[in-house]
């Protein structure tokens, strides 16, 4: 059956059917939750291996003792393994604190103040500063552009990833264009990854803003679902190739590889721009926490260490994306009021209804005991123009409970659309 | 002998005789470092008990799973543990990163971007911006303002704290006064604990500016050497009490408690305060390492355990601060050359020289093999009006170390002086 070729009698008839079977699940006073990107407890227990893997001697046996003040951009061993698992050499590395979400707010913070380079002002003393945000996108990239009253300019995404053409052009034509916001590989939500070309275009930007940065937010870098996972093409050495090295930051963490909030994360960049960064920042901390970044490099040995690591990831998510999406498939192949995306990686589903039936789909979902992310989140100022898209994230529940609420989420589906279609 | 009362052939009399010892101790070609507030080895081995801590069980038994994301302000049971130590509400408190350095940043850069309340414009929009600096004081405060362009007017230290009647008068004419840099007990690096009568008047205070804040890094609140240690006055119970919850601005860390750099770190302030903080720095990240939040906790247990461990640290700096003050004791008790606090706590020792005689103490420990913290670094933009303070950090060194680098450093005294007396 597809609801965009019944009339609107069998609409009708199709929206009561379905409203009885929402009461009934209405009743089952379900408490199920598809909203946040997090590991689920079994993903966590990886890593306990990490909890108790650091004796005295782990920490002293270097040239300064690791438990002590001392190296402000990231200890060799951490570093030596990041460069390894991401193509970067020593000096174009600095590993942090726990977050590379407070990596990015900083570097933004940093360029308000203090300015991206000495040739050009600190943000804070221009009129306007303007961000490019391809969409759907990543809510916490958006929210600090916010906070900062960095206006945003909504980039359509693609199957190769942002619109090239529109990023050029407006790089090329606009000075108090900034910066654009990336999540290059299974891009958040929709799971996108970059083509090989859209990289190239990216690593060749003529900004008119000598200040503009690309902020390349790796997350999902290593994140695959399948052993032969999606390819991103190395955006750093091909801007080096392109004889544009400082025009990228890349940023990561582990995680969503380690634990959420007990991680470390770092920022890759030219020497330049990490020889500004550490001199800009050295105000701001004597140092970040040694011991946790020494205990990752313990536990995962070198970079090959952490792809098994992920593969035991992948294996428990694996299923749970497989879930939703063969749900999805089963649900709505024929019936096309709902367009999705099907990711490799990364730990978002993302689906475009017809317009106007996003939020009524999330208050659907809520009032039956589903939580889903807002609608509106994956957008600039949470406004959604056309109310079409959902991210579904299927990592935290377990199967059985995913199972259930995306059975609820294609119900809600449907009313909201069969709503929609009888203008109800 | 007193160089004061010597008449010229005696000063170089005295002065040949000296160069002789210097010229034999620069043949032993020494390597001693009293330049570093770092806790030495032996303190760091006694929180080793911490690394192996946490246990799988630990991590999961709460309302979330402090593994994963949630919680932006500390754990409950770290805000109890600190709450109790400090005496605060757990809604007066975040407990944040390994930093406390780093969260007196992030207040600044607030205030410059997104201003302190709601009534008052960021500092940004302001013409200049000026903060009260008591001298000798802690360099990286100092470094912070200096990155932010913000105008730093020194302030004397007494006996009892801060010069309060400069104070009081400079806060209450000048609205671009926005906060003042305390280090309330065993100041850095005096070691001067503020007086009850200070901290009143700290809380009874009535600035101009309606976004003033007292900067209170209360970073050796109970780094105590001996039993009976100085008493500290709890400003922001004394805040409430004068009608002023919202003036102090509190932080702490446990940097020289456990780890410098894998400890945790601390802000306590009024409610209002503190909602505004999480309002405003929520774009920030999603939150700090909770599992060594956890990881403290476990280890001490409660307040009563970060206070018995605190004894063990003082077992063990104690003969070194002796050892410096015993020595500076014998040398210069008659000869009245040199003037030097008897710090009760804390991390350091600050001794005044004749006017002009720093620096080139300084130099003469360095030609010596003895490094010393910079003349000048205790002093906004790194200027000693005087020239006449050094700050000396026994507790990295052993004792046989710090005997030998403070026979250098006495010697090192007497040569300057000497040369100042005879205008060499």
């Amino acid at each position: 059956m597809d609801y965009l070729k019944l009339d609107k009698n069998a609409l009708r008839e199709e929206l009561s059917e379905k409203r009885k079977e929402y009461e009934r699940i209405r009743e089952k006073d379900l408490k199920l939750d598809m909203s946040r990107g997090k590991p689920a407890a079994d993903q966590l227990n990886l890593s306990d291996g990490m909890l108790n893997i650091l004796t005295h001697d782990d920490c002293v046996n270097h040239t300064i003792d690791y438990r002590n003040y001392g190296i402000f951009d990231g200890i060799p061993e951490a570093k030596e393994m990041f460069c390894d698992l991401l193509g970067a050499e020593k000096d174009e590395i600095m590993i942090l604190g726990n977050s590379s979400l407070n990596i990015m707010y900083d570097a933004i913070i940093r360029s308000f103040v203090l300015g991206v380079n000495s040739s050009c002002p600190p943000w804070s003393k221009l009129e306007k500063v303007k961000f490019l945000c391809p969409v759907p996108g990543y809510d916490r990239h958006f929210r600090i552009c916010e906070r900062m009253g960095i206006e945003m300019i909504n980039i359509d995404m693609t199957p190769e990833g942002p619109d090239m053409d529109t990023v050029e052009r407006l790089v090329a034509e606009d000075e108090a264009i900034k910066g654009i916001w990336c999540v290059p590989k299974y891009s958040n939500p929709g799971g996108v990854t970059y083509s090989d070309e859209t990289v190239r275009r990216f690593a060749n930007l003529k900004p008119k803003a000598g200040d503009f940065r690309i902020f390349w937010d790796n997350a999902y870098c290593i994140h695959d679902l399948y052993d032969d996972g999606d390819k991103l093409l190395n955006l750093f050495e091909e801007c080096k190739k392109a004889g544009n090295p400082s025009l990228p930051y890349i940023f990561g963490s582990t995680s969503k590889i380690t634990y959420p909030g007990a991680g470390v994360a770092f920022i890759i960049a030219s020497k330049n721009n990490i020889r500004r960064i550490i001199d800009r920042s050295g105000a701001q901390t004597i140092g970040y926490d040694k011991l946790n970044q020494l205990r990752h490099v313990k536990f995962f040995k070198n970079a090959d260490g952490i792809k098994i690591h992920m593969k035991k990831h992948a294996e428990l998510i694996r299923p749970k994306f497989e879930t939703v999406l063969s749900a999805l498939e089963r649900e709505f192949s024929e019936n096309k009021i709902l367009e999705w995306t099907n990711p490799r990686g990364g730990y978002f589903i993302s689906v475009n209804l017809l317009d106007g039936c996003a939020k009524r789909t999330v208050e659907l979902c809520a009032e039956a005991g589903v939580v889903l992310t807002g609608a509106g989140a994956t957008f600039p100022y949470g406004k959604d123009p056309r109310d079409r898209n959902i991210r579904i994230a299927p990592t935290f529940p377990t199967v059985a409970e995913l199972s259930e609420a995306v059975e609820v989420f294609c119900l809600a589906v449907k009313l909201a659309t069969l709503e929609k279609l009888l203008n109800i």
